[in-house]
C-alpha cells in the first residue's frame, strides 16, 4: 500500500474516526498509505490532527468532501457505528460508478447493516464479491479472524464487569455501576436500550424502572 | 500485527537491513509490531537506528542472536540477499523447533534458494506450506502480486539504462557507463559476472576482456 | 538503557499509565528502552498508544500480564497511586523469584507505602537495598533530588490557589473554588478527605458541612 | 498550506531532492502541506523516503510523474541545480496550461536560468509574475532576504577555506586541497571548471595544468 | 524560520495554548523554530507535552517567565482569547524595551482588543508598525488572507447548526441543541452571553429566560 | 533533564557530532532536553539534522558558536575523538568562568586526553571534581560502567577480524582484508599508524612496508 520510494502510494480513505476508523489510519498510516479520514465530529478531527501530526489528512464528512474523497482512493475503510443502531449509510450505489476500477471497499460496520449501500455480509471462506467495479469486503465478525488478539482485548475490557457481577449479583452491580446499567440491552424480556428499541422496532423502558 | 491497545503486539524479526529488509522494517514498524532487525554490518546497523529512532531494534547477526529471536518471534522475514549467488542459509531445520506453534517465516530470498534451509519455492495459488509446526511463505517472483507498483519500481530504475542501450548500442553503453557495465551478466555466451558463474559452476570472464 | 545499535535494548515496566508513569514512560522511550506500560483502564491505554504511536507497548494490567512481563524486565517502575489512599501491592514477594537477577525496581509510590510489597523507604543517602537478588530503590520524596524543577513545577500549580486564600480568606476561598474544596483534606479538627479518612481508620465528614 | 482540522491541505511539488529540495520538503511538511519530492536519483529517493518517514511522498521525475504532478499542485518548487552549468527546463510552457488557476511556482534555480521555461529573474520589491493563471516568484539571490542566516550558513562553510589560502598563499593552498582545487573556476583568465566553460562557450583547461 | 543545518534557529514564543495557539505552535514547530508555549493551564501543558513529544517547549505563563522567554524571542505570537471577552494585556509597553531589535509581535488576539498593549488594529495593506523597534502586526480578520480554507473552515463547523435552525425554526432549535443555546448572543434585543455583557457594560440576561 | 510540562528543561551542548556525538544527542533529546550539536563539518550537520528533524539544533563549531553555547549550557558532553590522536581542546580555562554555576562537563574523549582544557581522568570510585563552579566528570574508560552492552557492542564489530586472524593467521589477514589492515597500530615493534607516531613522538612506518 505504501509503494515503494518513487512510485506512488495507495490512496486510503477512512470514513468514521472513532475507534475502529483510528485504529485502521494507524495502521494504514504506517503502512505508508496516503490516508484521509473523515468525520462529522470538529473536535475529534482537530484531536486526530493532534496524534497524527500531519501523517493523515483530516477532512469534514461533507458530501461534498465525501464524493471527491471516494473518487480519488484506492482503498476505502467504512468506520461509522453507531452502538446500537442501523449505521448510516454514507456510501452509495451512485457512487460507486466514480470510484476507480479494482478499488477496495471494507466495510466494518457491516455487523450493524454496514454505512456503504451496496455492503452485504459475506464469510471469511468467501469473503468478497464485485459491485460496478469495485471490490466490496463485508465479512461478518472480522474480528474473528484474529481470535487470539480480540479475545484478548475483549476479555480484558470486559472482565472487571463480570466480576462485579459474580460478585455483587446481577441487580445490586447494576445499581452500582453506572457503565454497567448504561449497557444493559434487555432486562426480564423489556428493552433497556433506547437505539436497539428503536432499530427493532420495539418498546424502550429505562433500566432505572425495571430493575 | 499491531495488536489494539492493551494487548501484545506481534514479534517481527527481519533478517538482513538492506533493501528490502528496511521496506519490510518500515511496514511492520508502521503495522505497530515490535520489530528486530539483524545484520552483520556495523555501519548498517547505525543507519538503521538513526532512521528508526528507536521504533525498531537493531541486533548484529550472531548465532546467539539469531537463536534467541527466533524462537520469540510470530513472523521470521528472511531478505538476505547477495546480487547474483546463492542466499547463504541463515535459519536451519533445527530452529524452527524452537519457534512458537503457528509462527509464520516468509521468505522474501526464495528467488536465489533462500535464506531458510527449510524453504522451497511455492506460488500464489498454493503459498504455504508447514514444516515443524511453522508456516513456510516462499512464494517465487513475490513483486508479481502487486504487479502495477512493482513494474513501476522496475522500469522507473532500468529505464535510463534502456533509452541508452537504444540510444548507443549496446557495445558503447558498455563502455561509457561503469554502473551498466558492472551489471552484465553474459556477453556472447560467457559469463562476464562473478557470483553467478561461482553458483552455476561455470567460467567467470571479466566484462572488460570481452566487449 | 538504550544499548547501541546491534546489541539488545534493556526492558522497562512501567506499571500505572497515570501522570508520574507517563513521563517515566516518555524518559525511557526517549533514552531507546523497551517500553511496557500497564493499566486497568482502557480509555487510557488508547490515550497512551495514540500519543506513542508504537513506541511504547500499552498492556492490560491482569494478573496473567503483570507476572509475564515482570520476569522479563530489566527495569520496574512502580508508579501506581491513588491520591489520599494507600498505594495497592501490585508486585509481591513471590514476583521477585521470577525476576532476571539484579533487575531493578524503582517504586514511585513509596511516599504511599509503595505499590511493591517489598518496598520499604529509603534516603538520598543510601538509596538502594536488595530482596532476591532484585535492587529497590524507594527513596521517600523523589522529587527533592532535582530540588529546582520539582518546586518551579509544584509552586507553579499551587500559586494560584495561595493567591485566592490569601486575597479572599481561607472560607470564601474554598466556598468560591470547587477545586480548592475538593482538595481540602483536614477542617478545624476533622478529616473532610473519604481516602485519607479510610487510609488512617478516621472518621470522614463532608467539606460542605464543616465549612 | 497544511490548512486546519477537517479542510484539504496545500499539495507541494519539490522538483529536485537536493540540499535545496529537501530543505524546501522539510519546511512543507512541517507546515502540515502534502508533499511530492520528484528526483531522477533512486539512492536519493530512497534516503529521502527513510528520513521523512512517510510524511513526504517521492516519486521518479519521468514526464508522466512530472505532468500528472504538476496538475495536481497548488505550489511548485523547481530546485533542480547542477553546479556551474545551466539548469535544466523541467516544466514549460505548455504544462502552465494544465496547472489550477492562481497556482504558485517558486524557481529556485533562477540564477542559473531557472529550471521552468517561464521564469525570468526578479527582484524582492517586485517578486512575482503571472504566466497563463500560474503566479511566478523568481527573484535573483533569494537568500539575500533572510540576510543573516544565509551569511551564517555562506560564512561557516567556507570560513575554513579562506583561513587556509591566507595562512599557505593561494597556489599552496590548491596543492594541500583536493576540495578547494575542485571549485576553482577560474585561474589566471583560464577556465578550469568544466561545466562552466560549457555553459560560457568558453575553453576548458584542467586546473592541474596551469597551477 | 528554521534556519540551515549549523546556523542558530529562530525562537518563537506563542502566547496561550488554545486552539490558535496549538496550530501555531505546529507550523512554528513544522517550520524548525525553536518554540515555547506559554499557557496557565497545567491540563493543557501537559497534553501539548504530550502531542509535541519535545518538539515545542511548555512553560508556565507566570510573569517572570513571560518576562525571560520575550526578551529571547524572534517571534511572539498573542493567542490569548477569551471567548466574547475583552483578551487580557500580556505583554506590556516595558516589556519590548527588553526585546530584541527588529523581533516580531503577532497579535491573533487583535479582534477582541488584543493581548499585548502596544497593539492596533492593522489592514492586509499596510499590515506592520515598529514600536521601540519591535515589529507589530495585528491586522483584523487575520483569516481573511486565506479566504479559501478560512471559509471551508469556519462552514464546516457551523453548517449543522444552520441546517438546523431552518429546518426546525430558530426557538425550536435552541431549545433542543443546548451547544446552539450556549453561543447565542443577543435575542430581540437582550445580551444573553455574560462574557460580551461584561465587555459592553450592558444588562446580562440569561437565554432560558428569554426564549 | 528533560523537566516537567510547563517547567524549563535543561539544555545540554555536544561538542561533535560523530558516533558518541550522535548517540549522546539520542539520548539527551529523547530524555527531553534542548540539545545543541556542534562540529565542523557541514555534511554531518546536514545528516545530524535530517534525522532529528528539528529536535535538536545543529551548529557550527566556530569560536562564537562555541562559547555562546557554553555559557547558556547546563550539561556538555565533550565528544570529539579523533582516532589514535590526541583530543584537541576545545573547552578552555577561560570558557568556565562564563559557565553556569554546577553545570556539569562530561569529557568523554579523556582516553584520549580529554577535549577539555581542565579535565582529568576520574574513576567510577570518585567521579566528579569542580573547577571554577562546573562540575567535571572524567571517568577512565566509560563503558565499564555498562559492562554487559559495552562487551557485547565490541565483541559484536571486532570478533570477524579476530576470527579472520584465527583463520588464516596475522599476516595472511592483514594482506587480505584492508581494514584490518587500516587499524594495525603496532608490528614488531614499529608504529604503523601515523596518527599515534605523531601523539607519542614515534616514527612511523607504512603497514606495507613492514609484513
Amino acid at each position: 500500500m505504501g509503494g515503494v520510494p518513487g512510485v506512488p502510494r495507495g490512496k486510503v480513505a477512512i470514513l468514521g474516526g472513532g475507534v475502529v476508523g483510528l485504529n485502521a489510519a494507524k495502521v494504514a498510516v504506517g503502512m505508508g498509505a496516503e490516508v484521509t479520514i473523515l468525520d462529522v465530529n470538529a473536535h475529534r478531527l482537530a484531536y486526530l490532527d493532534d496524534i497524527f501530526g500531519g501523517r493523515a489528512a483530516t477532512l469534514y464528512a461533507t458530501d461534498a468532501n465525501l464524493s471527491r474523497v471516494l473518487a480519488e482512493s484506492d482503498l476505502v475503510i467504512g468506520a461509522v457505528l453507531i452502538p446500537g443502531a442501523q449505521a448510516p449509510k454514507l456510501v452509495r450505489r451512485e457512487h460507486l460508478k466514480t470510484m476507480k476500477r479494482a478499488s477496495v471497499i471494507v466495510d466494518v460496520a457491516v455487523d450493524q447493516g454496514g454505512c456503504v449501500e451496496t455492503t452485504k455480509a459475506t464469510t471469511h471462506d468467501d469473503p468478497v464479491y464485485v459491485v460496478d467495479g469495485v471490490v466490496h469486503y463485508g465479512v461478518a465478525n472480522m474480528p474473528g479472524a484474529v481470535a487470539l488478539t480480540s479475545t484478548l482485548a475483549l476479555t480484558s475490557t470486559t472482565l472487571a464487569y463480570g466480576l462485579k457481577i459474580a460478585d455483587l449479583g446481577l441487580e445490586a452491580a447494576l445499581k452500582l455501576d453506572p457503565a454497567l446499567k448504561a449497557g444493559l440491552n434487555v432486562y426480564q424480556g423489556q428493552v433497556t436500550y433506547a437505539d436497539v428499541a428503536r432499530a427493532h422496532g420495539l418498546v424502550y423502558v429505562a433500566a432505572d424502572g425495571v430493575i
